[in-house]
């Protein structure tokens, strides 16, 4: 035997990535996307008051950030209603999730998931071990609330993800509806709500906090409408018991003091936060428009990007990206069959709407071929 | 049963914290320290062309980090004479050894360490399930190497961890000395040689990078001698088999992107770090110096801080700890007896250092009693 050792799990495990960045894709055509498009980011960007604090802070980054992130926790907590001890700050929800899937995942537990769903998830649950059990999007291209909550309940798993609204497609259920769901899981399973894109939905989306139910835990990112992506600060919200256990392995010196510094003043500007909103909806909107003029069928949405239908398969919404991207524009596509018909497309400044709406009819005839 | 299910091996762990934050200690007293030397942080901050690399970029933190870290890596390799798929970047070296011990240990993996080693390592090892064999400190305070090697063969471990210089006793061997110890590594053994500390150490500490032995791994910093603890970046230098494994499992989008700029902009400042390096000795002399004023014994150091001898055991070392820090001046103390008859103290400014010299006999008369 040689170095290293891995563990059994460790060495069955693929060298992968959930997602492939637009840099790598830029350094292998050498030409840099003009419009960034693809990865849900909010081009409008952070808080004037965010990006102010940071640079007042840039020359303290010397001293660790606070361990506990006090005063976010304490900051969020007031936001919400609840105390610190519901909240759990980390690195995006991504970190979030793969501390999350290492307190409640062992090689072979159930853990139920939407086929075609956020793909972060489905890497930290392989990652330790996890079986999945996928459940299809609804007809009308929404994650099955209900038949997940069923699934959680044949499978005996301990866990089940659902975002609402939903990633790849911007879907979304109602507040009632997820309390509904809510209601069918069963007591001893977790429901991972992930509501990373919860500031554009419309009103009557978010189901009340409560987080007397140890089931529930919610998890809030300042990567989508706060504008933030590149700081990496999400936060979970649950039942003490779970939300203290994160506690028990997260890297607890692992947050960026600027990050924690940011989030605390972006959450002081709502008036920036509701102008984010206008603006996306706006853009989505033209979004939605240019497809139709192409012929194609916009996803109603309640994020900051659009699912188009481009009336295909995953093949031809692949060869669209291409196009896409040999013409500048970064988008990406749903990730299984049959969403995987359909192209994702991000919010983005006029200057962004305007190439989209030249590439957009090229790149389908190239496509088509 | 009621949610959360937790696996067996998070439902065994305790809800800890490696180290207690300075924050922590602040908000219970209400008054903050006025000096922060506790840490082994840098107060002496990081280049200001760091600082200009992280202003100049505030606006762009809209879009995630690039998840390959393809341009910092591209510089640690050209730095370090290796390729970049020899680099891998991640949280701090904190953030590097819950990966690597994810990757390395399971349930009843042995593990060696020193005996009052870095706790952080052990953290992440026991949040695996491994099962630690910790080795003493030698008679002169340094981490026993020889021993450690001997005792990976005896015990068949696949990781053994070793920090050059040493924390947290700051004491250290000649890069001679660490290669004999890797000549008696067995073969399926991976060292990992956390070198933090480095950039403090004298000339020949720093033995010659080899990624083509599998058996070696290298952990780096950006918190030390480059002053941006806050914005965590570090890096692993290793064999291309090990360096790659980490892609099975890391949370790939976790990097910040301030932080690789930063990083990548403070490589080009090497006048900077060699005042720092400059400044930092200079502070530990006289930390040193103060500290045989008062009549006690410090160590020699290759590092940012010195471990001064109390002359008693870990109950005075605590309790001048606590003194100091009603005193205003954070300090902390080694981990385990009999190296925590120690307290530790990081470089300062001056008037830091004037804190502290004023502090120290008081808080000395105090502890005794």
């Amino acid at each position: 035997m040689t170095a290293p050792r891995l563990t059994p799990l460790a060495a069955s495990l693929p060298s992968t990535v959930p997602f492939v960045g637009p840099e790598t894709h830029e350094r292998q055509t050498g030409v840099a996307f003009a419009a960034r498009m693809g990865a849900n980011e909010n081009v409008f960007g952070p808080s004037p008051k965010a990006v102010a604090a940071m640079r007042d802070a840039l020359t303290g980054v010397w001293t660790y950030a606070d361990p506990e992130n006090h005063d976010l926790r304490a900051a969020l907590a007031r936001k919400h209603g609840v105390a610190p001890e519901n909240i759990m700050v980390g690195e995006g929800i991504d970190g979030l999730l793969g501390v999350l899937a290492r307190l409640m995942v062992a090689p072979g537990t159930p853990v139920v998931v939407s086929q075609g769903g956020y793909p972060t998830f489905n890497f930290h649950v392989a990652g330790f071990g996890g079986k999945m059990h996928a459940v299809p999007f609804t007809d009308d291209d929404r994650e099955d609330g209900f038949a997940l909550m069923d699934k959680a309940r044949e499978t005996g798993a301990p866990l089940v993800y659902l975002a609402n609204p939903d990633n790849p497609m911007g879907t979304w259920w109602s507040a009632e509806q997820i309390g509904e769901m809510i209601a069918r899981l069963p007591e001893d399973t977790v429901l991972c709500l992930d509501e990373a894109y919860i500031d554009f939905a419309p009103e009557g989306t978010e189901p009340p906090i409560d987080v007397s139910d140890a089931r529930v835990v919610r998890m809030r990112t300042f990567s989508k409408a706060y504008g933030m992506a590149g700081m990496r600060v999400g936060y979970a919200i649950g039942h003490e018991r779970l939300i203290s256990a994160f506690d028990k392995v997260r890297n607890h010196f692992g947050m960026n003091k600027l990050g924690q510094i940011a989030a605390l003043a972006a959450l002081e500007d709502g008036e920036w936060l509701a102008g984010i909103v206008r603006k996306v909806r706006k853009s989505c909107d033209e979004i939605a428009r240019v497809a139709r003029q192409c012929g194609l069928a916009p996803i109603p949405t309640a994020t900051n990007f659009v699912a188009i239908d481009t009336g295909g398969d995953g093949a031809l919404a692949r060869r669209v990206v291409e196009e896409m991207g040999k013409r500048g524009v970064f988008i990406r596509m749903a990730f299984a069959a049959p969403q995987n018909r359909c192209i994702r497309v991000s919010a983005g400044r006029e200057e962004d709407l305007e190439l989209f709406a030249r590439a957009l009819p090229e790149a389908l005839a190239a496509a088509r071929g």
